[in-house]
């Protein structure tokens, strides 16, 4: 059979239709041409580098050979990381881009079990170590002469952190904590890392001295021995086994049985525990908040690329796929021009857009208010709070949908491992429960939400939620128009929040304690803080096409997705809409009309628009999205890498077959 | 640690609450407790064979050790599938419980690499083989002298099955057929078994005789040897590669290079090819029809047999696991106890009901059709058809989507392998997608309705689109209950073609081709077939409880599942109610009021109603679903058989990670 490789004569096409430059697009997205150049460079130094690739596609290894090639390169990547230090070229958000986010999850498909390392282990000593324990540990940890991971979530205890049991308990006498398992539900049970590759480890654990508890605290624990790796005395440890994703992160669990670490192993910047074992808190308790809302910043950030990457191979694919048939004996076309797939793919292309520029948005806040906080203000910390948790929340929900949208759009080869579209909606899903459960974090967001809502009087300062201060009962009337949507999606939150805050009372009128009242109406909560949530992502989008300044070629594609995806959003809330806004039926039509219009238009830039992700192959990993659209070779080539297809006749025919073939009747 | 086996006292308690007699309720779903009894024997004999039981769990083995411990499984259970046979015991719809069903995916978690063969080998030649062609074949496929599978799909072709593009040439002179792969695209690509296993097919291919192409006809052909499994001259033959799921189905690829079979290896029931090369076409080819209805009847089963897996797993563990609070310092509840979980849960029991009622359904009717098909009465034909095609996306849809939910509800937990929920959602999905892409069939069902909608005073004999003759002005005011939900469905779904078909023939007036006024309508007509379905499945699930002849105490929770069920379709679909319907904002608020209550209302009975689905253990196969809810000891049980878990030290880290540590700096 022929493989040549020449690109795929329909992408060509595609690309001919481009009505933009689609480089402008690029650096827009990147943050500029500088930044560009430099992923492109670091794409090239680590993709580029024959070590980092694998003899055979992991999914063909066993469990356990995937650990050991994942282990094999991730100790590469960390040296090659460690080059890029001493060149300059360093930062940790460059880490954590290679080692847990896009360009992290082309070299290592199913994970690295020494990313906590870097992202949570070193930050954690960084951000909760006193000067003096820095310096111990940072500089170890930097050299990479130990590897950490960070222990806390437990087999009985996840999101709610004050229910953890691992216990340490303080002897003066010999100025040591007993770290101990009371319990099975107290081991701890999911850890990256720490099955088998960290020989350190950030603990939490219930924090006693002098009979009294103090809650959580974080502890540095040594788990193996650095010379032998064997696991410490008392220290039970092991993998927690097989996942739907990330098989090769190496999650662990723990116990301890009586073990002994000095004193001076608590991290102290905070809480203090003295020699003779009096506690001192620290005055400010909220500052260790920053973290977990960081790591949700990275999420909704992660949530975009994972899905421009779904939509890029969906995208392409459909431009290559021909089948069934438009009108009768005219060929088949490409599927692409099916306007029902038209509708799976495109309002997933505007939603990347829509989570980047919230997540840019979120990143930008996030700074400004860790530079606050620094300064002793805490004001905006609750707002902050709030919107990362819906948009945490919303962008991993949506993102994994969508990219299973894109999966199914591909039919069976979808279905297939090489598309690398069932390993993406692995890695996406898994957001959507880890570092707060989305249910709890709406519920967070939404309790937010009814604080202010009942003081809608004084909310000049706080901009996410300012919309709650309109007149209710001021209707705007309906035109075709963005800013309309975002009117209609605020005025349908505002109204949503009354709902629930009215229902609530309701309950407690009837005699329910408010905790219950508030359980029982935790679904409209929920809901309520969802459509706050989507009517902040369009408002976001549309303030940042406004505000760029690039060509007019450029900005009328723009201003195209920003309309698709608000009335894509209008269109998913219609019951919200006609229940809580001004909309008639047939403004619903002229809605539905204008998203048909606006597939159609993006139809021809559909290609170039993913193309201007400028996601390498090699980051896509996917037979049927790589730029030059050779599917059908590419599927074929990566069968062909099969183990079982190197041999004509698998064992177990003589084996088993043959010897039930000939003795059946 | 104690890994005591008492039952977890949670799900004791639960079990006290129950109202209702758990075994009546499984008898009813089995069809009556002689069916309860035979499938309980059923399970025993293969759940309870050492011989079936696998060392090291599927998900720790590499690809190729997979396949080979499938084969190993496959035999045996062909063997006993041979003893049951024999002992009067057997029938095709056990097989295919056992090959493929609820039982099968449980003894063979990954796929069964010979399914094909009883499921689609034998039947294809006992449908379209003619007496002669059955007496040579038949007996061989049935003894288990050769297995076979069926290659229908190719690279480049799946829905559009006149697309197919391996041809099957006639060459009188030596009255023999030359089989050939023109392209890459026409390698046949996906028919389980067809990799390593098979050693004959079934395959589709264009018929080409006295210069001229008839069609896709199916041929048997002989693909290896049957002594030394080798593959004949001229076949080409592999698997297609690691999968989201289904790894030991042994998918596969086969390419043809002018292969000739005897003239006699086309299947001649309805067509024939003389010796000549005389083509004589049957005078019904309709009748070929069946089959493809016969699996999308069974994908509805199905459907509802995966999401009735997943609920009982996702409803145990929420009983059993307790996590944050409700009240402050009451301790942490069972997270069934919050109503966002119940929100999450309950829908899908009822939902199993839905689907478990409509499958009845259809396959009452697909055998009182094909009765009427071998009667040659056609009428009801296309009926039939709309109804299955829709049925079948909407069910696995559903289904797939709840499976998810309930994955997501069990957390972090729920992700794990062993929680089998990530395998259970593998399964559900691909059925989105095969046996006609759920897209695909919304919008033959959409032809249908079309079709009825402009014939809609003709309609008496048509069951399920009568309403279509409604009086659309005439509206129902709003009432709390089943039957206007229906009305209002109904409604919807009539009003939804109405508009579809308005908006084809206004694209037609402004120029369009009917065929891309269609295509530019089709995001209506999807949303239009998928109305009608829900107001089918609602529709169904009445009549069948109403007809139900069973204690008061089970009548009254199936009635509480059905109003659950009715008011959670009209919520999901308010939009559409408040747009087509008499509906106001605040009747919606009526029913998000019964929705809460029914929650509370099904709470007690939770539990137990998920255990009278009786699903052994075994066929949950789940750590967090288990009968005895000892979910925290099963998961660590689990986790101790990964080999990695086997050694302290694991090899990569001499190999990789102390060199490393050693070297840097």
């Amino acid at each position: 059979m022929k493989t040549e490789n020449a690109v795929n004569p329909d992408l060509i096409a595609e690309r001919k239709k481009c009505t933009f430059n689609t480089l402008e697009l690029t650096h827009l997205l990147d943050g500029g041409a500088k930044k560009t150049e430099e992923r492109r460079s670091r794409e090239k130094f680590f993709l580029e580098d024959p070590q980092l690739q694998s003899k055979v596609p992991l999914e063909y290894l066993s469990h356990k050979e995937k650990y050991e090639e994942a282990v094999r390169k991730a100790c590469i990547i960390f040296q090659k990381v460690q080059e890029l230090q001493n060149e300059g070229r360093g930062g940790m958000d460059n880490f954590r881009e290679i080692l847990g986010g896009q360009l992290g999850s082309a070299i290592l498909k199913d994970g690295n079990p020494l990313t906590l390392h870097y992202v949570m282990f070193i930050p954690t000593l960084m951000g909760q170590g006193t000067l003096e324990q820095q310096s111990e540990w940072i500089q170890k940890a930097w050299n990479c002469d130990i590897i950490g991971t960070y222990a806390q979530t437990e087999l009985g205890h996840g999101t709610f952190i004050r229910g953890l049991e691992t216990t340490a308990t303080y002897d003066p006498a010999k100025q040591e904590f007993v770290l101990h398992s009371p319990t099975l539900t107290s081991y701890k049970w999911w850890p990256g890392g720490l099955g088998h590759s960290a020989n350190y480890a950030v603990v939490l654990a219930q924090l006693y001295t002098q009979g009294k508890c103090h809650g959580i605290h974080p502890f540095v624990v040594q788990l193996r021995d650095e010379e032998t790796h064997q696991p410490l005395p008392g220290i039970k440890i092991g993998e927690i086994g097989c996942k739907l994703g990330m098989n090769s992160t190496n999650n662990g669990y723990l116990g301890f049985d009586r073990v002994r670490i000095p004193r001076t192993n608590l991290l102290m910047k905070n809480n203090q525990v003295l020699e003779d074992g009096t506690y001192k808190k620290s005055p400010s308790s909220k500052l260790t908040y920053g973290t977990m809302i960081f790591v949700r910043v990275v999420i909704v950030q992660d949530a975009a690329h994972y899905l421009r990457k779904a939509v890029t191979i969906a995208t392409r694919y459909s431009a290559v796929r021909h089948q069934s048939e438009i009108k009768p004996n005219t060929g088949e076309p490409q599927i692409i021009d099916f306007v029902t797939q038209q509708y799976k793919l495109f309002p997933h292309i505007a939603t990347y857009f829509a989570f980047q520029y919230s997540a840019t948005w979120l990143w930008d806040v996030y700074n400004n208010v860790t530079t606050e906080l620094e300064a002793g203000q805490l004001e905006s910390l609750p707002e902050l709070h709030a919107i990362a948790c819906c948009l945490k929340a919303v962008s991993s929900a949506d993102a994994a949908q969508g990219v299973e949208i894109c999966r199914l759009a591909c039919g069976g080869h979808g279905y297939m491992t090489s598309s690398n579209l069932p390993s993406t909606y692995g890695l996406v899903t898994a957001m959507c429960t880890y570092e707060g459960e989305n249910t709890v974090l709406l519920l967070q967001t939404a309790r937010f939400l009814i604080k202010m809502w009942q003081n809608r009087n004084k909310l000049e300062k706080l901009s996410t939620v300012k919309y709650l201060g309109n007149d209710l009962n001021k209707n705007r009337p309906f035109e075709r128009s963005v800013d309309w949507i975002i009117h209609a999606l605020q005025q349908t939150a505002a109204r949503k929040i009354e709902l629930a805050n009215r229902h609530i009372n309701e309950r407690v009128r009837n005699g329910k304690v408010y905790e219950d009242a508030w359980n029982e109406s935790s679904i409209e909560l929920v809901a309520a803080a969802e459509a706050h949530c989507r009517a902040f992502i369009v408002e976001t989008f549309r303030n940042t096409v406004n505000g760029l300044e690039v060509s007019t070629e450029l900005k009328i594609v723009l201003v195209q997705l920003l309309n698709l995806y608000a009335v894509y959003t209008a269109l998913r809330l219609t019951g919200d809409l006609l229940r809580f806004t001004s909309i008639t039926g047939n403004d619903v039509d002229t809605l539905q009309g204008w998203l048909e219009e606006l597939l159609a238009l993006i139809r021809p830039n559909a290609v170039s628009i993913v193309d201007s992700f400028d996601i390498r192959d090699e980051v896509l990993g996917s037979t049927l999205g790589a730029s030059d659209g050779r599917v059908y070779e590419r599927l074929f080539e990566e069968a062909s890498k099969s183990p079982l297809n190197s041999e004509p006749v698998n064992k177990s025919f003589k084996l088993y077959l043959k010897p039930f073939l000939k003795a059946s009747l």
